[in-house]
């Protein structure tokens, strides 16, 4: 396997951290726009892993537009990649989904194409949905024999694997798909004072939280609501505890319905009272806006202001604390027939993730489920073509593969518990 | 009396409109960084007024870099000002201050030099105070025989004339002298929606609102609290009721001691509970910064983008309605030695404004009060030397010329509510 890893972020940073101590490839090229950056993750991987598996020259660092297909198809020829991993912001989705296609490669992805609000009744009815643009063309990468992997970080892509064994090994019946995300994660500054930090994308996280919520019923199909719809308090384990979440526009709930049966999918986020009310303060001052303004004789979009403002969530794990939990929540009918109600969970950590790889509980939980799906896909446990979720694969050898202790596994295990 | 006004933004506009109805003066310059607005306003006042008060050649447009103190005393000395009216953001004070001072005209502004906070303390002890600046010239203009009269709009302005007026008139003994400032204002969109808009530059209302509130008491002297300190509701008059005000850095805290003898001052602003929020959020996310900051390339400070982001307060009169309310809430020992509680206030309602001078109603009334007291300036019935607040004045003629229906006054009037 020879994969092509498009984005050295915080999430692509972390997968080549974690990809470095496994044996399943031959080559890493890590392509960022900025090269420099590229180089800093290739550094960093050497330098820590030089001895383990194989040396320096599995990883290369490239320098690469995103935004241009074609930059990504002569990326991905010039050094024979088997698999193109997209690890960059949503909005380069269908440049790189497409370069990958047009260079013969496989193709993962961690979020999918965007969606676009119905233009007149935005919370009720679904307009372009997220993926819509990738399956659209699912029947060329059949035909052609080629995979697209979509949706597999954690959420979506281990929320997914969960889906698909409980409706496999613990369910007869669905009613409700959950996702639920939640965290107790604190930053701190130098002087030790708590500060505001979102630990992922701002961009992608005003992206998702304002963007009408998307859900899937059975008689109904998609549909969409206002933004921070059906508030709940939900109660995640590991020490975590309640954390208000609400309906947020999410791939889980585009990808479940297709592969796995049920009357009901949702996808609620964690983002707690404080983070709703900023997020409906940028909103109302139109700092959530993508079109770029002018500002005293430049040109910028507000919310890259606002990305800007904040410390880079890549940078921010040394100065964090406390856990991250995803999971899905799943209610209906056991396979012994009586009623169930079962959170299928992934915590992490911040602070082993930061001991063991220098990398942040949130991006490095989005990080390690690709990297195991690439170790599936290299060894033909899973193997598949067109435009496909996590779902459509077996469960069991990604949950043992994440859960098995290291060497032979990730040492990441996940949790069951019924309510 | 010969006018260099720097600034024709909303209360510069609407300064020149009021004006444009009085005959106390010869020659009106208006002047502003962008040319194209000046003569707009102009254009707009004698097509108006063109008739009224001796037709066009009062008012000529000018171009000037008001952060030049060169700029504004060659432009004052072209046109042979008598006195120079700021009316421009007040990181510019200063420029225009000296630069008036070099001109040898006379000066007026309607906020002050901006305070520094106490880098050790800032929510305890003052650093440098607003006005500070100002002052400690104040021997200079005194010795050249020339006026600042600083804070003459309406908030600091009216305000401080009212609480001489009731030291000299209606109380023995001053308890405090506590300002209060409310509205019931909305915005609509062109669809009806109500929209946020401020109506006052949202640069100034972050400037006042998230800098340390400032303090006066006898016993202490100035001191801060923590922003939004002092939460209290404050019911305004005439139908706009009860409405959530904090305490704010504003200059009546710092002018009203020099020349009022009183227990404590104070300001509290009725900002409301979603304004509030807002400025919370905004001092979390850090876009209340003004040092610029690299978004893409290109350097912008959040806090323009912030003002950019939302309508131009000039702009939205046609779209607001409701009433604004400035006023003093004196307490204290009335001349008839029982406790007194009485409200001084002002009144203006947009419609009013709108339909009048086609100005909003918190611009407009801003821009009264400096006319006034230009007028009272140019007949002689105001006089004076130094650095001075429009408390060092008798407050009686203003009052009354401001009230007066016109053509004789400005047909303004406030009002008195004992509590």
């Amino acid at each position: 396997m020879r994969v092509l890893m498009i984005g050295s972020g915080g999430v692509g940073d972390a997968a080549a951290r974690i990809a470095a101590e496994r044996d399943f490839f031959e080559l890493w090229v890590v392509a960022d726009y900025d090269a420099a950056r590229a180089e800093r993750t290739v550094a960093a991987v050497t330098g820590r892993h030089s001895g383990m598996t194989g040396g320096e020259g599995r990883f290369v660092a490239a320098q690469v537009d995103a935004s241009s297909a074609g930059a990504v198809t002569e990326l991905a020829l010039a050094h024979g990649a088997t698999h193109v991993f997209n690890a960059v912001d949503p909005k380069f989705t269908m440049s790189i989904f497409t370069g990958a296609r047009a260079a013969g490669a496989d193709y993962l992805d961690m979020a999918m194409s965007l969606s676009q609000r119905h233009p007149e009744q935005p919370y009720a009815v679904t307009g372009v949905k997220l993926g819509d643009e990738q399956f659209a063309v699912a029947g060329e990468w059949e035909a052609e024999g080629r995979l697209a992997l979509v949706g597999i970080g954690v959420e979506p892509g281990l929320s997914d694997v969960f889906a698909r064994y409980a409706a496999d090994h613990l369910f007869d019946e669905i009613d409700e798909l959950g996702t639920r995300d939640g965290a107790n994660l604190v930053v701190h500054d130098d002087q030790g004072n708590e500060i505001f930090a979102p630990s992922f994308s701002m961009w992608t996280t005003i992206e998702e939280c304002l963007n009408p919520p998307v859900i899937w019923e059975k008689d109904r199909g998609w549909f969409t609501t206002a933004p921070f719809s059906e508030p709940e308090v939900f109660d995640f384990p590991a020490g975590i505890g309640p954390v208000e979440c609400v309906n947020v526009e999410h791939e889980e709930v585009l990808l479940m319905p297709r592969w796995v049966d049920a009357k009901r999918v949702t996808f609620k986020y964690g983002l707690g009272d404080e983070f709703i009310t900023i997020l409906k303060v940028l909103n109302t001052l139109g700092l959530d806006r993508t079109e770029p303004i002018t500002v005293k004789g430049v040109q910028v979009s507000p919310r890259d202001v606002v990305a800007a403002a904040l410390p880079d969530p890549a940078t921010i794990g040394p100065r964090m604390s406390g856990k991250t939990c995803a999971g899905l929540f799943v209610t209906g009918t056991g396979k012994d027939g009586r009623p169930r109600r079962t959170y299928l969970y992934h915590v992490v950590d911040n602070a082993d993730t930061m001991a063991d790889y220098d990398a942040q509980c949130v991006v490095w939980q989005t990080a390690v489920n690709p990297v195991v799906a690439l170790e599936l896909l290299a060894n033909g446990t899973w193997k598949g073509t067109g435009v496909l979720g996590p779902e459509a694969f077996d469960a069991v050898p990604f949950l043992d593969l994440l859960a098995a202790p290291k060497p032979e596994g990730y040492g990441s295990p996940w949790g069951l518990e019924d309510r």
